[in-house]
C-alpha cells in the first residue's frame, strides 16, 4: 500500500492527514494557522504534522510517496507557487518548494477548491462519476473541474473561477470588479443580502421573529423562515434557487457532466434546496429530454474533502 | 503515412476530403446532400465519394485508415447516431454504422462545430495550444471544447453547447426555451436583429442608405456602416462587442483556454471587430493582470476546418 499526505491550509487551521492510495484516512490533526508568520515557519509547521502523523499511523519512510496542499486563493500548481491568496494575505509564495525542502518528499500544491473537488470525485458523492463539476457556496462561489477523474486547472491553473461567470450581464457589482456574476447572486453572502432586503420590504415577515437583528441573518435563516410558512422567506428562496438554477445549468451545458456536486454552508438545507432546484434546473437543460437529467448531489466528505482531495492530488501528479 | 477520410455533412452539400496524419488535404470534392432521401442513400454516396477520392489520390485500400463525419444537430458520437439534426430532420440515425457498412472501414461521427474545433486545433489557428475553445458566430452560436488536443464533448456528447449559457437571466428569448443565452445576443442572427433595432430608431442612419430594405440586412451590415462614420452603427458594434466579451470571458474564466478561436460569418469583420473585443474581454478575466491575457484568434481553415477536424477525429478515435 502507499500513503499520501494530504494537507487542507486556511486562514485558521492547517488541518493534515495521512490517506491511503483507496483514499482512507488513517490519521489526521490540525493546528492552528499563524498566518502572519514568515511562510517558511508555516511550511516548516506543515512538514513536522506530517512526519508526525506518518509515526502515529505507523508509515515506514518509503511508503510515505509525496504530500498535497489545498490552499486558498490562486495557486500555480506547475510551480507550487501561491500566486495571491486574500485570505492569507500572500502574494507569490513559493509554498510548496518550501515543504518539499523541509518534509524531502515531491510536494503538489493546487487550490482548496481545487482539492476539494477532488476529494469527492475520489471517494465522495462523486466516486461514481467519470465528470463532475463541484459547486461550493460559500463567502463565494467556488469550483472545480473534474474531467476523466483527473483536475481540470487551466492555464497557469487558473481556470474553474466558475463563479466568475456572468449570468445576468449589467446585474449585482460583484467583488472580481465585473457586474451580474454568478457568485454575486447564488452565494451564501447573496443570500443573506437577498434575505435582509426581503426583510425590509416586509415588516411582517416571521423572519423578523426568527432574526430580530438583520446583521444576524445567515444562510440558514431563509429556510428556517420557509419552515415556519413565512411567505416572504418561500419568495427568497424560490428566488435564490432560480439564480443558482441558472449558473448550473449553464455549467450543465457546457460540460454536460455526469453530476454535479454542491458543497459549503448552504447546502445544509437539504432537500429544501435540492428537491427545487433540480427541477428548475433541468427544466433549462439544451435538448430538453433527449438525454437524461443532470443529477445534482451533495457534497459527502464535508471538512475532509480538502485533505483527502490534497492527498490524492499528490497520489496523481506523482505519477502513483 | 496514414490517411483518413473526413466528411462535413451540411443540409445542401457534402464535403470530403483524403487527408493525411499531417492535416494535409489530399483531394477533395463536394456533392450534393439530397436530405431528403432515406439516409442509407447518404450514407451510400458518402462511401462512394470517399473511394473516389482515395482513388483519385493514389491511396491504397489499407493505406485509409478510417472516416469521420462531422454532422449538424445533436450526435451521439459513441454509438455513431444523430440524435437530432433540426437542419437535416433527422431522429436517431445510425449513420456511423451505416456508413461503415458500406465502406468497410471504422466510421466516427461528432457534432459539425466539434469537428471544425477539432480541425482548427490539429491544423489551423489554434494548433500552437494544447486547450482551446472553438467559437462559431452564425444562425446561432456554436462551440466546440478542446482539451489535450482532443475534444471534450460531455455525457453523451451532449455538451460544448456554448451558445445556450445564459448571460442576461431574464433577457432576450431563445430558441432553446430559456432566456438570456449567449446566442440571443451573439449569433450574427442577433447581430441583425440588433441592427434592424436601432435603425428603427435612428430615421437618418447611414444603414438605412446602406441598406434601404431592413429585411436585407445582414452581418456585414452594421461593420459597412461603422466605415461610413455612422454613429449608430456604431452603437449597435460597440454593444455587440460587449455581449460577446461577457460570453468569452465567462469561458475563459470557467477554462482559461490557451486560446479562443472565433469562426463564422461575423469574424469577416476582421480588426473592427477584433481589436475591441480582446480589449473589452480582457478587462472581464479574474485575476485581472495576475496572468496573461487569452488570445482570441480567427479560425484560419475556412470551409475545410470541418472535414479536417472529421478526418482528425476518425485518426484520435481510431488509435492511429
Amino acid at each position: 500500500m502507499k500513503y499520501f499526505a494530504g494537507i487542507d491550509l486556511g486562514g485558521t487551521f492547517i488541518k493534515c492527514g495521512i490517506v491511503d492510495e483507496a483514499g482512507n484516512i488513517l490519521q489526521k490533526d490540525q493546528i492552528p494557522t499563524g498566518k502572519e508568520r514568515p511562510y517558511g515557519e508555516i511550511a516548516a509547521d506543515m512538514a513536522a504534522l506530517v512526519r508526525s502523523l506518518a509515526a502515529r499511523a505507523g508509515i515506514g519512510e518509503k511508503e510515505l510517496c509525496a504530500a498535497g496542499i489545498g490552499a486558498p486563493g490562486t495557486v500555480n500548481s506547475a510551480r507550487g507557487v501561491i500566486v495571491y491568496s486574500n485570505n492569507i494575505h500572500w502574494k507569490n509564495v513559493p509554498l510548496g518548494g518550501a515543504v518539499r525542502g523541509a518534509l524531502g518528499l515531491p510536494v503538489f500544491v493546487t487550490n482548496d477548491a481545487n482539492a476539494a473537488a477532488l476529494g469527492e470525485s475520489f471517494a465522495g458523492a462523486a466516486k461514481d462519476y467519470e465528470n463532475s463539476i463541484f459547486v461550493t457556496l460559500g463567502t463565494g462561489v467556488g469550483g472545480g473541474i473534474i474531467l476523466g477523474r483527473k483536475l481540470f486547472e487551466g492555464n497557469r491553473s487558473a481556470g474553474a473561477e466558475i463563479g466568475h461567470m456572468v449570468i445576468r450581464a449589467g446585474g449585482e457589482k460583484c467583488t472580481c470588479g465585473r457586474r451580474g456574476c454568478f457568485e454575486a447572486y447564488a452565494s451564501a453572502t447573496a443570500l443573506i443580502r437577498q434575505t435582509k432586503e426581503a426583510m425590509k420590504k416586509d415588516p411582517a415577515s416571521a423572519l423578523w421573529k426568527l432574526c430580530p437583528d438583520p446583521e444576524q441573518v445567515n444562510g440558514k435563516t431563509p429556510f428556517d423562515g420557509l419552515r415556519l410558512g413565512d411567505k416572504t422567506a418561500e419568495r427568497v428562496i424560490r428566488k435564490y434557487v432560480g439564480w443558482l438554477a441558472e449558473g448550473l445549468a449553464n455549467l450543465a451545458n457546457v460540460f454536460r457532466p455526469d453530476a454535479i456536486v454542491l458543497g459549503g454552508g448552504v447546502c445544509a438545507a437539504g432537500d429544501a434546496l435540492l428537491l427545487p432546484l433540480r427541477r428548475k434546473m433541468n427544466r433549462m437543460l439544451y435538448g430538453g429530454t433527449t438525454y437524461a437529467p443532470v443529477p445534482i448531489v451533495i457534497a459527502s466528505l464535508g471538512n475532509d474533502a480538502g485533505l483527502v482531495g490534497a492527498a490524492h492530488f499528490a497520489q496523481q501528479r506523482s505519477g502513483n
